[in-house]
């Protein structure tokens, strides 16, 4: 079968053997947003070769503005329940081949819900893996997720905006202004650290952001302006994630970039959290373990969606 | 006498008598980001007609990229110590007239400094107005700032980057991708206070940003997104804001446009605060207080800078 993962902004296939194992991975920069419009070109494009009849999508594809949206499925949720949620559909141009799109999920455990699409795909693979009992997850980012799973269940979502905060503030602010270089500050320890010493400070984050300008202006941090930010808002985020369960727990699982859980591991470590880690190439495995749960369960569907 | 706000994006100029009191008023949108390299002849020509001897400038004009960088005072700092730190130049073409910049006020009892440049002279008015004791002034905006003042001295600043962050958010981000209209949304005063009561619960600022997301996403409040993003903003300002001090203060002195002055005590009010209203031309008072302090106390200066 052939797993993808179709966020915004990226698009990585895995062509997976029976047993789940990844035999061929391609990556594309035509995620969802890019592709709006002419996704069975893309994928038609991206498949060459690979003639595998299922393929199983998670992200933004299946989100709305995406390909198909296929609406959120609620918390707690485990593996079967997530299975059972996907959608078979067969666009034009994709007749001999079984397309699946899995349902994000959505805690509406607040007053405003929480809702994730696309991460879901990484914690089904962590829901097989991991045994009974209760676990957090961090999968950092654009829109950073903390999860709490139970005995198999995804039953909270937390989600910070720190990835797309830090790349406006980087982008388009007076802040942003103070730094040289492009988007790929080179990391700064010292001061990454500084920051996140900030971060536990009371004045709130929109006092300490206009602290990130008042330091550029004074010269402190130097060339690290930028990793002092990212280690400002990198606290924040961990604050209010670990938080979000009265206990603080002794480990994370954290899933990412390799650049993304070296930054991770280090503020987590500062604060005496041990850390577990994954790759973002968990959504083929867990892909592949909700194809797996699903196909015994369907009938061919006779009716084709556009 | 002439007084001068210059700030980054905004020049008013306002002509005093001899008593302080304004008897015209100039507004111009050459601020000091507009006019780098051109200061002189901005404002020769927005001064066309008046001829008095006395210009006092006050705001991002004697800042770094103004027309001549004037360092900050160190808290506390009473009007006689403002008045005793503005700067005299002469630049060319104006040798007839005396022109005087105002130091901003840095406040470094915390690890970052905090700073102003433009408001210690809508403050300088307050100084002279307000009897001993303490008093709070807010002055909300781009960078809002929170002031306590004691005794006839600015003791702390406490600066929140609300205005700036609404702004990334409303015109760069996914978040903002969700509203309608242009940067003059309408005010919604339910979603607003929705925005600041959510303010109020953990979690933390990066995770309620997300929340005006999948708010968004799931249609709750509607057209009032912009509302409720702006209650969230200033709810969590104002949490910062009053923590500065031990005790929430019964009163606040607002300083602003009649916009946010509605805004900022609506949200106050919410809280119990009471409200004291100020317009933005304090800052004309203001600069004629140090003036007036000042004038007496200086030689002619024999030397002319730039």
């Amino acid at each position: 079968m052939i797993a993808i993962d179709w966020g915004g902004t990226h698009l990585r296939l895995y062509r997976l053997d029976a047993d789940g194992t990844i035999v061929a991975r391609r990556r594309s920069d035509q995620g969802a947003r890019a592709s709006r419009g002419r996704f069975a070109e893309v994928l038609s494009s991206q498949l060459a070769g690979w003639d595998d009849a299922d393929l199983v999508m998670c992200g933004m594809v299946g989100g709305r503005g995406g390909w198909e949206e296929v609406p959120y499925l609620d918390c707690p949720a485990g593996l079967d329940t997530i299975a059972a949620g996907l959608r078979r559909f067969v666009p034009d141009g994709f007749e001999g081949r079984r397309l699946w799109l899995v349902p994000g999920l959505r805690d509406a455990s607040e007053p405003v819900p929480d809702l994730m699409r696309g991460e879901e795909s990484q914690l089904a693979a962590l829901l097989e893996l991991l045994p009974a009992g209760e676990h957090r997850i961090c999968l950092p980012g654009t829109h950073s997720k903390w999860v709490t799973i139970r005995d198999g269940r995804v039953v909270r979502i937390h989600t910070a905006l720190t990835g797309e905060l830090y790349g406006l503030l980087r982008r388009h602010s007076l802040v942003g202004a103070l730094m040289d270089g492009g988007d790929d500050d080179a990391f700064d320890p010292a001061a990454f650290d500084a920051g996140l010493a900030r971060s536990a400070h009371a004045g709130g984050l929109l006092h300490h952001l206009f602290g990130v300008r008042a330091a550029g202006l004074a010269g402190l941090y130097g060339d690290g302006l930028a990793s002092y930010l990212s280690g400002l808002l990198v606290g924040h985020e961990l604050r209010g994630g670990l938080a979000v369960d009265r206990a603080h727990p002794g480990l994370v699982h954290v899933v990412g970039s390799e650049r993304l859980i070296e930054v991770y591991a280090r503020a987590l470590g500062a604060l005496g959290i041990e850390v577990r880690h994954h790759p973002e190439e968990l959504a083929a495995r867990g892909l592949h373990a909700l194809w797996t749960r699903r196909a015994g369960t369907v009938r061919e569907p006779s009716a084709s969606a556009g």
